[in-house]
């Protein structure tokens, strides 16, 4: 017979077991760590009609879409959660609850070139809260704790989360006049750590900035100190502009709750220069870097948009969201090899059968797993040193071996596989755990 | 604005919060129970390469497929989990540890006619067991008790795991001289619970069978009594073909190992009329009913596969593997109301401030937090009728009341929302739970 050779797709992720298996975990902690604060499930289609999921979009996005025909349909797959749940919302709005807090994890697609480390399928992991006609500013704070345990959790090393509010820097661009440039002053301003203060220099001159007016943005993205002393130095501009007074104010509340939910104040700064390069947002803006690896970029983004679903519905639904983009995550930790796992192996004991008593080895394997414990026999008539090898190669971190003697002596032998150690249970003894 | 209407394609399942929280618990059970016996996880992409996902395919699937180009690229979605399974052991043979156990659950799609109950977009949820050459038949018996401790975890009332032998049927029209014919009469004997036994003996002699043999069919067909009289039948019938001895011997000892397995005598049977209609099965076969819910067909089928990956690789890896559709089966028995739910809220309790002391309500949280539970705190600016609402809409089983008495006495009131009991708990006193 002719044979497929077995590929899998260029900018597609495919993990090994071992590699599964932690990546899993991070996805669980994430999620467990979501479900802590009470955010509901949510899991909407892959595919969308696409004059729904592309109500919005257009240029960069639109080309990168996974866009098609079937039958009648026009079919799109998502390229993020946000616009899924954006049509969720509108769609249910009558039989949701509001604040409506969901989390999704799923895989989105966008058809980027491929090269190493992007992904043209990959799984964010978002959470949003989405109000009905207004929500409390304590939202945002909460959001950054939820960062914070989650990446605690996680155990990735130290990390910062940056907060800046989008208002501070629209204000201050309205108070110099450049009100209508402003989405392209913090186009260029949320790039300064990628190409430098010069560059940006240049690139604002190149915008038309006035000199002055630059060297005002400059010297404001540039306030430095503790939280408190950049909160304060922000007031000491005594800019009157009602916007920048009004981000000022959420962002001073926002630290304030911070501080209360006990995030520590080595895990959280004020940081003017995050914008977000999005139009979207309007209030809170989040970034968060693990200190050791500013390099990666961001690894959990986000903020405050005062409307999620306008191209769907006249209701006004402010919310706040961040999201995690695990796959590309993943990759970059485990190429610098970072990752903790709790557990490499999904079955704890492997129980290896040297004689035919079936029913003596069902007993045992059933022992064990009252126990809690995921319990694999080897069933294979193979020699001992490849069933070993077995647990081995998967990493499972206890063999039980169960010859003539533990059977005449109601027993099994545990082997710890990693420092050898062995010793011969009673089952009447109760559990080796 | 122009409105677009918020529109989820017809065939895609997208659930309310409080049913995705019910979906989701099933998952999980499945999940945990695959993992109980050591499978190993997978995630392939939702999207393979066409010539990879279709080397095999033909027919009705090929027509169903959502098939498309992106670029240069030919793409199709995966509209089941075995294909990539095969694609996946082919092609990283070299790193796998055989038996290779796996398990994936994840979503498949299939453009088939929208109707009620029938959906484009699914969850499958595998597992397999893949030898490298050979493969013990103890395997074909463990997969019978996997199926027994999910459903029986599931809950969803007694349910019966039938087994058959693909051989014994094989070897029956081989003896018949009807070797020829044996795929067509199984498909036929597979429908005689739809169709019934006359449909069926039309149908056999439609295909040219002879009366006696139709005759001789129908009587092995019914052969009935407890599992040892029909394995004692079948013995009797005295058939020496070869392939039909093989498989009575398989079934005998996969019989003899689910009893050691300590699956009930209740919960499995033998049923000769069991032929899965795909070309695909070579040995054990199964089908899972709910008893009471007959008609909603097999809810957990598969079987013994001789060779996973013939397509893609000349290695010989026999199998044997089981698939639950999850969407499905969750969408019939939401219908019928049988899903018993465990919890039916994310978070366990919610917070209600009704003071502005902010402090002490982030200190409650974090308490209850640290015994296990899931918290939400409710900060809108609302009436206490709506707050408690919202926790009764969203079935969050207990409220946390925090007014002036309460900071002044370290405590905070908790109130279970069903029964209406209430308590001042001290801070000092330790946990409520």
């Amino acid at each position: 017979m002719n044979k497929t050779e077995p590929r899998t797709l260029p900018g597609f992720m495919e993990l090994l077991p071992q590699e599964q298996i932690l990546f899993n975990q991070i996805k669980e902690t994430i999620k467990n760590n979501y479900e802590k604060f009470g955010f509901l499930p949510l899991d909407t289609p892959v595919m969308e009609d696409s004059n729904v999921l592309l109500a919005k979009a257009g240029g960069e996005t639109e080309k990168q879409i996974y866009r098609f025909t079937k039958g009648d349909n026009d079919l799109s797959l998502r390229f993020d959660l946000t616009v899924p749940l954006a049509k969720y919302v509108a769609k249910n709005y009558g039989e949701l609850t509001f604040p409506f807090r969901r989390y999704q994890i799923g895989k989105v697609y966008r058809g980027e070139r491929a090269q190493r480390g992007r992904y043209r399928e990959f799984y964010q992991c978002d959470i949003d809260i989405i109000g009905d006609g207004e929500l409390s500013i304590i939202n945002d704070a909460e959001l950054t704790k939820v960062i914070y345990d989650t990446f605690n959790e996680l155990d990735f090393g130290k990390f910062t989360i940056c907060i800046n509010n989008r208002k501070i820097l629209n204000g201050l661009f309205e108070n110099f006049g450049q009100k209508e440039s402003s989405t392209q002053i913090m186009r260029i301003i949320d790039k300064i750590e990628k190409i430098g203060k010069e560059k940006v220099i240049q690139e604002l001159e190149e915008l038309g900035i006035e000199k002055t007016n630059i060297e005002q943005i400059i010297n404001f993205i540039e306030i430095d100190g503790t939280t408190d002393e950049k909160l304060d130095k922000l007031e000491k501009l005594n800019i009157s502009n009602e916007v920048f007074v009004k981000g000022l104010q959420e962002l001073k509340e926002v630290v304030k709750y911070i501080r209360y939910f006990n995030v520590p104040e080595d895990n959280f700064k004020i940081d003017l220069t995050i914008a977000r390069g999005l139009d979207y947002y309007t209030g809170t803006v989040y970034e968060t870097f693990l200190d050791d690896y500013k390099s990666l970029g961001s690894v959990c983004s986000g903020g405050r948009y005062e409307n999620l679903a306008e191209y769907y519905t006249d209701k006004k639904l402010p919310g706040v969201g961040i999201s995690i983009g695990l796959t590309r995550l993943f990759y970059q930790l485990n190429e610098i090899n970072i990752i903790k796992a709790d557990k490499k192996s999904i079955a704890d004991v492997l129980i290896i059968p040297m004689v035919d008593n079936f029913e003596y080895i069902a007993k045992i394997q059933n022992e064990l797993r009252n126990q809690g414990k995921n319990v694999q026999i080897y069933y294979e008539d193979k020699k001992i040193k490849t069933k070993f090898k077995y647990a081995d190669k998967l990493q499972i971190p206890y063999v039980v071996v169960v010859g003539e003697d533990e059977v005449k002596n109601n027993t099994y032998t545990i082997k710890n596989m990693q420092t050898g150690e062995q010793k011969e249970i009673s089952i009447w003894d109760g559990p080796f755990w």
